[in-house]
Formats: structure tokens, C-alpha cells, sequence
């Protein structure tokens, strides 16, 4: 078989065999085979996109390219959540004690970010002590013992998925729908969790700006999951501001600690439910909508989620005290306002600008290398549809450097003040 | 300039500028841009095409690359012409001689085959001494003197257009029109001549399979031309069987010799004199096409262009005695006959197969390192339109091989008997 010929195949719109994926995907990780190649195929894909035969196939490579972690000596349906990622989106963090408590257990495998916003390890990581690293066995214990761990990539998993997404991001292949969903979904798989539920948000501040990409996405990876043999559901949500009010690494620790104590915000209590309802479904531990979303609900009533946060911190080497000393985290010097230059309504509060806002400030990587403030980033007082008073703060910004110009005439920039405006619905479909 | 914006702007079907053409190119070229990101815009420019400002930038940019012959030294407007190739398209071998006899210098830097046939230096090299080698002095020297040579390329000719190929040749790359015209113009602007005649060929046996695509590549290639300030024209001719009756590195200078003897046949005459003429408008030495035609005619029934070939070999060290005495070339050991099946008319002889028959024999290269044997081919006895009778001979096979039984079967396999056909048209259209 030659590369050239599996290019040709493709780029003429052919549906690649699963011998010819096999051949590509091993070939580029055992260097028999170029990039140069890999990127013309990729390119190719991306204009000629691939059939769910295809993406089941691509899925099931990049996941045998590694190992594939066997959960097994946990008992119970283990269910996994994942988000394709957006502002203010810390749900994993309240997420996993609140189906934890419900007796969902939650191995999850989590990643660092890179861009506007710190990924969920890293704003576990402002809390002092937090250990993300953890042997197989480690994890494993953990979960088996408290029900729930949040930890970064234990071993080698799907090695082909990373050096195809390395070469994607510098070839301008990143948002294609075969290649986003083979390469979450062979993540997930690698990870051993029975079940899944995604986030798929939509909006400036995600990745699938248009509800049609968020719903082409959805789809596709439920396709992947039935192709493999997984439980499957994609929940699509708004992303067109930021979720919750506070965007920054303690800065989320703190909201997500607010809502397990019954406090959080309402839009971050409304997703974070919702998508633990299907884990939970998924999870066999309730039957229907109504009757998961009232049993989480209980385990933020009745303590037993913020208890289950409070074993994780313990089992991960964290200072427990966080839950009740936000100030234990690192704190920002300054305190900045923005005040509303006009009164009306919050018309518009561009998600991605608030990211990059925190990205300035220090809360965000431009870079793999670069280090990351855990203390600054911005508490917003006013969401979309809020009505608001000129000199009014709309938002706290949190910054270690005083003069912030740059900054707030960005969030200028991209917040509108009027007089008419529909909210954002919170979520927007659900597809299984 | 980070390479991935340029990727993503020609990706999303943008225009590229002139600088950015310039980054990449010369990004290639110096090493600072990897392969990987130059083949994934290659894929893009293959789907997203490029605008005639953007094909002649990057023609520009590579020429720019390397030397331009400098040819002012011989007087007269120099004219060459380039054919995008096809079977039995020995058409340079003659033409140089008429058209110098004529009065028009003709400096021609060609190339070897890679393929089906050899290409035209791999001809000449069948006749014994014939040297192709050359320093820009002598090539200079030689059109000064006698008007024409047939050399290799001399110097350093734009070598960004050699990087660029050979990285589409194995990303399925090659079959783009602004690629392809980019660098057949790029290395023809290199090579010195005031003006170019390009013969673009379209049928089974060329590049460009159908009209509308072959027209598009001339329109490509005279629009550069204009971009750049050279006049040329493009005559788009018939590929769909070989051209004239020899396919094999001596047979076809024994057919060019023959056509310069006012022996060879018509077809391979029809298109030697159509281009020469096009040649002499764009020389200046005729105002029209019927005057060019009988000009260049004349040079063949008066010997002059048999003479300036004669010079030509001499002067490239050739055994002038191949004029009268062609088995001095290498001769084949076997000559097997193809005796036709039934009678009728000789409906089809697919170009392509006939060329690959001759490269099984021996006769072209499947690789660049691969040897030619100069002596073998196919002689054809019949060609599309004519009546052929059961057992009649429908081609000669020179071969160094007694079972050609494989080569045998590839040819009857592609050429078909019947009883209606309109023979092929020699010339399509005209585009300047």
C-alpha cells in the first residue's frame, strides 16, 4: 500500500478502508511515514470529511495506537463527562462529587488548558497540595474507595492521537468534525469509562460558534460511541457568554465550591445538573430526568457532595481548609471595577473576549511553557439580560499588575448595552 | 507571519498576498517551514485553487529562487515552446531545426521522461555522441552561432518549483492547475526565452484528460505569461492516441529525422508545423499563420531544416552518419507483429497503454534511477480511422524480450475494432 494512494483516495472523496486507516494511523507513529504526508491527508479530510464508518475506524486506531486503561476492578457503571471546552467552565469540579454522592463513580481524566482559559487540572491546582498525577493503581484505589478522582493522563494513551493533533494544530486542520470526534472519542475510550456524557457547547466562546457545528459534532460522536459499543449522550449548550460569573483558576475553585454548598449561580447549577441527570441515567441509578435531577439536587442539600469534594481534596493531597478559607488560594493585589457607561440592559457579553480578558491578566497559556496566575481573572455581576445603572460595576477584574488598560478597553469593546434582548437558552438539545 | 494563518486564509478560500506567497516559498526553500505545513497548503491551493494574481506571484517567487539565463547575447527574439507531454511527442526534435532555419533562434532547455516514454534529451541520447550537457557559455554560444540547441537544464533553475514537486508528487499534489502552471511557467521564465508556443495536451495519454480541463490550463498558463510580461500562446492538441506512428527513444528520432525529410507522417507534421508557426508570429518572422506555415514547410522540402539538425548534432558532439544510417542507434533484438483480431476500422488505440506497453519494454522509467534501453517501442501500422483486415499487422513491437506476452494483452486490451468512428481532430483550439 502506498500513502499517495490513500491520499489520492480521499482527497477524490473515497471512503478510506479499515486496512487503509490502520495503515496511515500506525505509519505516522512508527515513522515509516512522513508528516508531510499526514497533513496532506488531514487536509484532505477536512474538505472531504469522512463517514461514520470511517470515524469508528479512525476512533478505534488512535485508541489501539496506546494502552486502554481497564477500570474493571471498580464495581458499577462508570461514567465519564467530558466538555468541548468554553469561558467559565469549571462543571467538572462540582460535577464529580455531586454523581458521586448520587453512587456514580466518576473516574475522571482530565486535561491542562490552552488558550483564553486554565484547563480543570490546572485550576484544581490553585488549590494548595492538589496532586493531579496518580499511578493506575492509585486512581483506581481512589475511585474504588471515595467513588470519584479527578487526575491528569495516567500512561500512554492513544499516542497516534497526539501526534496527529501536534500536526494539526500547526496545519490549520484543528476544526474538522472527523478529526474533533476520533480524537475525543479515542481518549475516552482509552480511559475505561463505560459511559459518556459530552458537553457540546456552542457560541463565540466555544468551539462550534454556530448551533449547526455544535449539532453536526453531537452527532458525530454519539455515532463514534454506538460504533464502539458506548453509551453515548451529547447534551449542546450555550456558550455565547461566559457559564457562571467568575472565569479564572481560584477564582472557579471558589464557584465551585459556592455551588456544592447550595450557592452557586443558577446557569452553572442548571448545567451541572443537567449533565449529571444523563450521567446518571447512563449510570442506571435513575430511570428519568425528573427523578436524577431531584436525587443530585439532594446530594448539594444534604452536604453529601460538597463531603465528596472534601475526600477528594484529602485523597489528593490538598489542604481541605479551601472549602471554608477561599483565601488559602493565591489572591490577586488588585481589584479593579468596570463600571457601565450607560444604564439599559446587558445586551451582549462576548464569551471569548472575557476569556482572552483573563488570558492578559495572566490566568491563561498563549504558550504550552508558559506559567499561569492562578489568582487573577474576572467575577462578572451582570450576565446577559440584566438591567444595569451607568457607573454600575459589571465585573470584578482580579489582576496582579494595576494598570490594565488593555484589558478593560477589550471588555469594552465587546459588552453592549441596549434595550431589548432575549437570554441565551442554557441548553439547547440533547442528542443520544 | 506565522504559516498556519496562511494555511487557514487559502484553506477558507482566501487570496493570498504577495508577501505571504513570498513566506512560504521562500520558507520552504531556506528550511525555516516544514514539509508537513507546505504540503497541507498544497492540498488547500489543490481544493481552493488561486486567483491569476496569486499563479503569477508564485511563478514569480519561484523563478526568483534561482538564476534567469541571461540570452541577450543572441540576437533576435529567442521563442521555445513547451509541451505538457504525451506519447510518441518527439515534436521538439524537429521543430528546433525548422524553426532555426527559419531564422527564429530557438535556446531549449528540456527534461528527461519519467514514465511512460522517455523525454526529449533521452531521445537524442539514443543517437551515439549526442551530449546534452552544456555550460550557459556554450549553450549561449551554440543559438548565437546556429540558432538552436536541445540541452539540459544549465544552472540553477528555480529551485523552489523542484522542492515544491517533488513534495506533490507524493501528497497527490500534482494535478492542480495553479501548481502546474506555476511551475512549467516559472522554469520556463528561468530558462531566458523572449516567448513561449505551449503545446497543452488533452486524451487518454495526457495530463489533461478532458478539454475543459485542458483549457484550463491554457488559459493558466497564457494568463502567467501576461502577468509576467511574456507572450504566449497555448494550442491545445489530441493525446487520446500517440502521435505519429513511433513510441520508443530511437524510433522516434528515426520519425523526426523522417519528418525533416519531408517523409514522416502527417499527424506529427500538422502539429511540428502548427506550433513552429505560432512560433514564427511570436518571432516576428511572419505576420500571419498561412505565411508562417509555408515558410516553415519550405524549410523542410528545401533540406535547410534537415541541414540546421545536422549542425545541431555536430555541434553537440553527435554521429551526424544516424541522417542516413539509423541502425548506428541501438537496434532490438525482436520484432513481433500484432496481428488484428477481426477486420473493421481501428476504432480506438488508447495513447496511454501504448505508452506503457513501450515502458514494459523497457523503454521509459518507473523510476528516476531506472536505466532506458534506447532501441525498443512500437512502430504503428495503423492509427484511429483506418481499415484494418483480420491478420493484418496492427503495429510492430521492437523488443529485446522473445515472450512479450504481458505487453501483448495490455494492447489488445486497450485498442478496440469496430465499424463507425470520427477520427480524432489534431489541433482543438488556439488560446493567446
Amino acid at each position: 500500500m502506498r500513502m499517495v494512494d490513500v491520499i489520492h483516495k480521499k482527497r477524490n472523496g473515497g471512503e478510506l478502508t479499515d486496512k487503509e486507516i490502520d495503515f496511515f494511523v500506525s505509519g505516522f507513529v512508527d515513522g515509516s511515514i512522513p508528516a508531510y504526508q499526514i497533513s496532506a491527508l488531514l487536509m484532505a479530510i477536512y474538505y472531504k470529511n469522512m463517514t461514520d464508518r470511517e470515524r469508528t475506524n479512525l476512533t478505534m486506531k488512535m485508541l489501539n495506537s496506546g494502552e486502554r486503561l481497564d477500570l474493571s476492578a471498580i464495581p458499577g457503571i462508570k461514567v465519564d463527562k467530558h466538555s468541548t471546552g468554553g469561558i467559565g467552565d469549571k462543571v467538572s469540579i462540582p460535577l464529580a462529587p455531586i454523581v458521586a454522592a448520587a453512587g456514580i463513580p466518576d473516574p475522571m481524566i482530565s486535561g491542562r488548558g490552552l488558550g483564553n482559559t486554565g484547563g480543570t487540572l490546572d485550576k484544581l491546582e490553585a488549590i494548595p497540595g492538589y496532586q493531579v498525577e496518580q499511578t493506575k493503581e492509585q486512581f483506581i484505589e481512589q475511585v474504588k474507595d471515595i467513588g470519584l478522582a479527578i487526575v491528569g493522563t495516567t500512561g500512554n494513551i492513544a499516542p497516534a492521537d497526539k501526534k496527529i493533533y501536534a500536526l494539526r494544530d500547526v496545519t490549520d486542520t484543528v476544526d474538522s468534525i472527523p478529526l474533533i470526534s476520533s480524537s475525543i472519542m479515542s481518549k475516552k475510550i482509552a480511559s475505561g469509562t463505560d459511559a459518556l456524557v459530552i458537553d457540546v457547547k456552542t457560541g463565540s466562546g466555544a468551539f462550534m460558534k454556530t448551533l449547526a457545528e455544535a449539532q453536526e459534532l453531537a452527532h458525530a460522536l454519539v455515532e463514534i460511541g454506538r460504533g464502539v459499543g458506548m453509551k453515548c449522550i451529547a447534551v449542546i449548550t450555550d456558550m455565547s457568554q461566559p457559564l457562571g460569573n467568575k472565569v479564572g483558576n481560584s477564582l472557579e475553585i471558589e464557584e465551585s465550591i459556592d455551588l456544592l454548598k447550595g450557592e452557586g449561580p443558577e446557569d452553572l447549577k442548571e448545567i451541572t445538573l443537567t449533565l449529571g441527570s444523563y450521567m446518571a441515567i447512563l449510570g442506571q441509578k435513575a430511570t428519568n430526568f425528573n427523578e436524577a435531577y431531584a436525587m443530585l439536587e439532594k446530594t448539594i442539600e444534604d452536604g453529601s457532595a460538597l463531603e465528596k469534594f472534601r475526600a477528594m481534596l484529602k485523597a489528593q493531597g490538598a489542604d481541605e481548609r479551601v472549602i471554608d478559607d477561599y483565601s488559602i488560594m493565591p489572591q490577586a493585589k488588585y481589584h479593579i471595577e468596570l463600571p457601565a457607561k450607560q444604564s439599559g440592559l446587558l445586551t451582549k457579553l462576548s464569551a471569548d473576549e472575557v476569556g482572552i480578558a483573563s488570558m492578559m491578566l495572566g490566568g491563561g497559556r498563549q504558550r504550552v511553557d508558559d506559567q499561569l496566575d492562578y489568582s487573577v481573572g474576572i467575577d462578572l455581576h451582570k450576565k446577559v439580560g440584566d438591567p444595569v445603572q451607568e457607573g454600575e460595576s459589571l465585573m470584578t477584574i482580579y489582576s496582579n499588575r494595576e494598570d490594565i488598560d488593555d484589558v478593560l478597553e477589550l471588555l469594552y469593546d465587546h459588552l453592549e448595552i441596549g434595550t431589548e434582548v432575549n437570554p441565551p437558552k442554557m441548553i439547547y438539545e440533547i442528542i443520544e
